[in-house]
This record gives C-alpha cells, sequence and structure tokens, in this order.
C-alpha cells in the first residue's frame, strides 16, 4: 500500500500547488484580517448551522430566521472578498467531492455505486 | 485542477493494482458465490444496520437483540472466508481514511483540524 499513500502524497501537493487553493488562502486570509468581514461572515455560517441544525431535528425555521437568514445572504453576496471567498470554497468542495468519486471508483466495482443500492 | 485530476486517477489506479485491492475482491467474489456464507453475511449486515438506526433514533436494543448480534458476530468470525472478507475491508478502510486525511491536510492549513474546532 506504501504506492498508494505516495500517489495520495502527491495528489495532496498538487492541490496545495493549484492556483484555485492559493486563491482561496488569499481570500481567508484577506476576511481573516478584517473584522468587519470575518464578523459577517462568522454570523453568517453561524444562522447557517443553527437552521441546518434545527432541520436535522426535523424543526421548521421560523418566519423570522428566513428572513434573517435572506438578510445575511444578501449582504455576504454584496460583499466583495467575501462572496469571492465563497465562491472558491464552492469550487475546491466540488473538486474534493470529485476527487473522491474516483477514489472510490475501484471499490464500486465491488459494492456497487450507492445510489444503485 | 487537471493535474489534481489526473493525479486521483492515477491514485485510484495504484489502489486497484495493490495485493489487498486484490484480495478483498477474490474474497468478495468467493463470498458471493457461496449461498451460505452470503445468507450469513446479508444476515450480520442487516442486523447490524438495524442496531444502528435503533441507536442513531437513540433507542436502546433489547437484550433479545444484543444476544442475537453476539451470536451472528461469533458465526461469522467462525466463517473462514467472511472472516478474511471482513478483515480485508476494515484494512482497506483505514487505508481509504488514512488517504482523505492526507487530501484535506491542505485544507486544515485554512480552516483547522475538525477536533480543533
Ligand atoms: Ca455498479
Ligand atoms: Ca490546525
Amino acid at each position: 500500500m506504501s504506492n498508494v499513500y505516495d500517489k495520495a502524497h502527491e495528489l495532496a501537493r498538487t492541490l496545495r500547488e493549484s492556483d484555485e487553493f492559493s486563491n482561496l488562502k488569499d481570500l481567508h486570509e484577506k476576511v481573516e484580517n478584517d473584522d468587519v468581514a470575518k464578523r459577517m461572515l462568522d454570523n453568517f455560517r453561524q444562522l447557517q448551522l443553527e437552521l441546518q441544525q434545527k432541520q436535522m431535528q426535523g424543526q421548521q425555521p421560523t418566519e423570522e430566521e428566513i428572513t434573517q437568514a435572506q438578510k445575511q445572504f444578501e449582504m455576504v453576496q454584496q460583499h466583495e472578498t467575501i462572496s469571492k471567498l465563497m465562491e472558491e470554497e464552492q469550487r475546491m468542495s466540488t473538486v474534493i467531492g470529485d476527487v473522491n468519486k474516483i477514489i472510490t471508483e475501484p471499490l464500486e466495482e465491488l459494492y456497487g455505486k450507492p445510489e444503485e443500492q
């Protein structure tokens, strides 16, 4: 299995050296160093998390929570750095998802794709 | 990102060509082609799944279910092919987990390790 681990490290290195990772890192640092942007993003994520947890417990969000979430979403969308960061995070998340699919393909040969079960 | 995808495919190929994957595949086929072994393993997995789902819903398994699970576990442990298959599956699952850790290390630089949050 040492070849597999070598290849995994090569893949991680390629990811770390990609323009996409570099962009993501720059944007992340830019937000971390901007108190207003950081608070705005933290608040947004906190509210998203709370709404997710509610949903997972089968609870409906209140009308006020929905309005607040929409307002915060518009705010972060209008913030240039945050909206770019969120876009790059989405892109990276897609890549990681694709990579996971590629890597687990050999096992799908044995167990079938999850959607087929 | 094309390099990242290339490296992911190389990794998948290395995994597919490993002795561990080949062993897993042979054992999987051996069980699939043995009606008694297949039924034994299917029953065991079905019960494991039911107990997990109960636990996730916060329910305690009954004393009878625990006894049945232990009995089935002993049975599959004593079955040479099934116990070898489960061992190889455990090994593969560890490798996949390690690989995921290696690949997401670059992102941990930005967001911290999950256990630190
Ligand atoms: Ca399939
Ligand atoms: Ca850390």
